[in-house]
């Protein structure tokens, strides 16, 4: 069970066919599969053996596809970076996960020196674009390519570790998680059966494939034989083009990203008419805008993803057939679905016994796709890994029908434009402030966002500071992301739990009234 | 990775659902799992625990299923046996895995005293049928389910072997291939991805659920929570009144089955409209008869497998896409098809390195769902199992696109009606025989089974023997199926070849002259 497997077996039967369309570059899997193996030999001259992390800080590209499949092939494991974090928070994982080969695109080339002073654990930085790269502990990565010597596949399967996701942590600092080959192998296999994907799967990586969501994809291609198809970020006109242009058949989208595409003044239904396959997640999506994309789109299969980076991601699944408009059943497209293919879920009560049906309370999870753990995080995974489940800290209930009801984050976490604000991060970020007193995050309805971060501070006695002041606070330290997009100010003390915790569903309270889609 | 996992997890999910239909019982999934648990309890107060083996003897029916999924939930492992052995096969099976349990169904109860007498690793005897069972060391299934008590599931998965399943061998004495929980688990993701099979899957088990091309679907039904139906033993009348009456939308068929059902009298296209994906595989598909099921059932999506015990057994899949009847892609017809979902193919020169694409080699396969090796056989294993990689002992070559096709058979063997008969096993049987000097068994054309078994006879000097004699001599020593539908005698010797083999390709020749359909 090891990811370069799928990948050389398609390659081997279907030496010809197309693998990766990148802008110019149409690329066959003869092709795909030589510049990995030659990478992977270039990878392993620098150093990177069994169980050596590499890090990738690059936008979508084929690049970024032969980067995951030369660091399984040399023995490594991938460490995919946010591409929306500020440098200080790049060095941090860097640091964390002792990388010693960090791929960099050139739209971050501004963060290199910076990286390079910082990150002490790296040996090489391997620039990815034309700008090329000179001096020590750089190289070009067309040049590694084109000088690599062909080395034999490192045979790392099983448990051996393949990636590290770095995710928010509501101690406010970001966790590795770590994924072995199995993990992502079953999660290629799952979404590639619920999918349905064969050889004639054209998919376009719109969505960021440091993702998890997308992530996945890298490896169902390979596992079925599809085609790669790759815009460098998501860009309406670029995605409308991408899938007019190549003939896309599938993707994955965020629910913002799919709401843009929709109101793109070019966006026409006959441009999406290669489409048969939309899976999308992440972040909740508002049942008008689903139902928006139901009806422009009518020839393409919608399915929802609910899942989580420690279960690798997946965890349900709301099927095409699910996506029921009226009668009785309609209730279930406000689910998550059912258990994916392979994967346990149960809802516990508060003493960790599974509840009864219909009963709320914390979902969690166990599949061949879950993680190994937190990296260097022991207490961290005793609190998440618990008794071979996957605690998901999200609240919901199961129906009748075994569909899966997301009602509610335990986690105290903002999801906005579907990336995961785990409140801590912010307010450690704001506390840092001389003139705040005391500081409490949330998320609060976003019309484009599904939820927006909002700062609630106290100044401190006598001080003065203003919504701005602490915006730009933030952003010279945490990714814009993550930064509130609005402050409020309060002088009285924040409301207390019996133990001492601010109450944030209070503080939430008068900005969700008379709004009922809330968190799911 | 544990098979007992997907099983609990559609319990859980549909628990209302329908799980089971055998004649007059229908079983929801709760009902089903509930039984299971129990049997599973009664199994472990049997002694059966970890790793320990459980064999079966049955025909078709819930039973078998349950008898699966309580010997994992238990912690043991199965032993599937063939229910055309006879009763001394069975014996000799029975010792060499040394199983402690077996389950017998009520058509094999003649077989009972000598079971009981030889086979001394056995404690218990556990009667399926309504027959019952009374005495030492024997129990009565309905029995155990009813008083078992519940237990945990063992948790057993990976490696742990969760299957023995034997094959005839070379050596004329069979073999039993251990599959792990890791094997049969991904073969159950692959028939399901390749199949896509979903909730809705209504199996119909009408090929003999001990071998493996029907008794993956076991494994797949429980995965996507679709529903198992069960007629005994194939007959076409009972196949098509169970898709009339209960829906059924896939099934697997070897082509014997096929052409039985599609000149059955009470063929009509109408019976068979609930029908969707058809899988048919374990022996060569006569062209004609595809192309007239093609044309006959137009609303059925045609699966061929190509496999082998060894791989779990997916190697091959021939999709309903390549089931192209005119054309230059018609050729694909005549071929298996591309590697399964995660399976690698290579065809391999005579110094077991691949050879050219295009070029006749020996097929060898590598997946997860490759066995652990042969029981108690280090020596065979480590003929078929060469670097992580099964030679399947066929000769074959993949054309430009990537199709495998089967050209013949390395391994000296019969495929008759979807059974592999090893010749030296009949072989051996046959020279016991006082009247015969030497013999050589080979497959001869079949419109009926594909190629029937055939002996060719050299009596010794003086002696007077029959074809008669030598079929009787067969029936009492091995299956019906292994024995010879015709002999021949001769009074030459055979042809050899330098190292001293007889030569059996020229014996084949005068038989399969003017025929081009061989092997494949």
């Amino acid at each position: 069970m090891r990811l370069t497997q799928p990948f050389v077996s398609v390659a081997d039967t279907f030496p010809a066919r197309i693998a990766c369309i990148d802008g110019p570059i149409r690329r066959t899997w003869r092709e795909h599969r030589d510049r990995v193996v030659r990478l992977a030999g270039a990878l392993r001259a620098l150093g990177a053996r069994h169980g050596a992390r590499v890090a990738i800080l690059a936008r979508n590209g084929a690049c970024f596809t032969e980067c995951l499949f030369a660091t399984w092939w040399a023995g490594g494991a991938v460490v995919p970076l946010n591409t929306r974090w500020s440098a200080s928070e790049i060095v941090h994982a860097l640091g964390d996960c002792e990388a010693r080969i960090l791929f960099l695109d050139d739209a971050f080339l501004p963060m290199l020196e910076e990286i390079r002073a910082c990150a002490d654990t790296l040996t090489t930085i391997v620039t990815l674009g034309s700008a090329g790269a000179a001096g020590a502990g750089l190289a070009a990565y067309e040049d590694l390519v084109a000088q690599g010597h062909p080395c034999a596949d490192a045979m790392r399967g099983g448990e051996d570790l393949a990636g590290l996701f770095y995710t928010g942590g509501t101690t406010g600092i970001p966790k590795g998680v770590m994924l072995p080959h199995r993990a992502l192998w079953y999660n290629a296999m799952a979404i590639a059966a619920e999918l349905g994907l064969d050889r004639e799967a054209v998919w376009l990586h719109a969505a960021p494939m440091f993702h998890l969501a997308d992530f996945t994809s890298n490896t169902a291609i390979a596992l079925v034989g599809g085609c790669h198809v790759y815009i460098p970020a998501f860009d309406p006109e670029a995605a409308l083009a991408a899938i007019e242009a190549h003939g896309v058949n599938s993707t994955i989208l965020v629910p913002t990203m799919l709401a843009r595409m929709l109101d793109h003044p070019g966006f026409a239904p006959a441009r999406t008419a290669s489409l048969r396959r939309l899976l999308y997640g992440a972040s909740p999506m508002p049942e008008g805008l689903l139902r928006k994309a139901l009806g422009a789109m009518p020839h393409v299969r919608f399915f929802q993803g609910y899942g989580q980076t420690e279960m690798g991601p997946g965890v349900t699944i709301l099927a095409p057939g699910d996506h029921v408009l009226e009668g009785p059943s309609a209730a279930r497209l406000r689910s998550a679905g059912l258990p994916t293919i392979g994967c346990e879920v149960r809802i516990l009560g508060p003493a960790g016994d599974p509840a009864p049906r219909g009963t709320i309370g914390e979902i969690a999870a166990t599949s061949p796709g879950m993680m190994l753990g937190y990296w260097n995080q022991p207490e961290q995974t005793r609190a998440v890994l618990v008794d071979g489940w996957v605690r998901t800290g999200d609240a919901g209930y199961q129906d009748e029908d075994g569909f899966v009801h997301v009602v509610d984050r335990l986690k105290d976490m903002i999801v906005t434009g579907g990336e995961n604000v785990f409140c801590a991060e912010v307010e450690n970020a704001i506390s840092t402030h001389p003139a705040v007193g005391a500081v409490a995050v949330i998320g609060i309805p976003s019309r484009q966002w599904g939820e927006a971060v909002h700062a609630i501070v106290i100044p401190r006695p006598g001080a003065a500071v203003t919504q701005e002041d602490i915006i730009a606070h933030c952003r010279a330290r945490i990714a814009g992301y993550k930064c509130p997009r609005s402050v409020s100010f309060r002088a009285e003390p924040f409301p207390l739990s019996g133990a001492g915790k601010v109450l944030k569903r209070e503080l939430r309270a008068p900005f969700w009234q008379g709004l009922d889609c809330g968190v799911a």
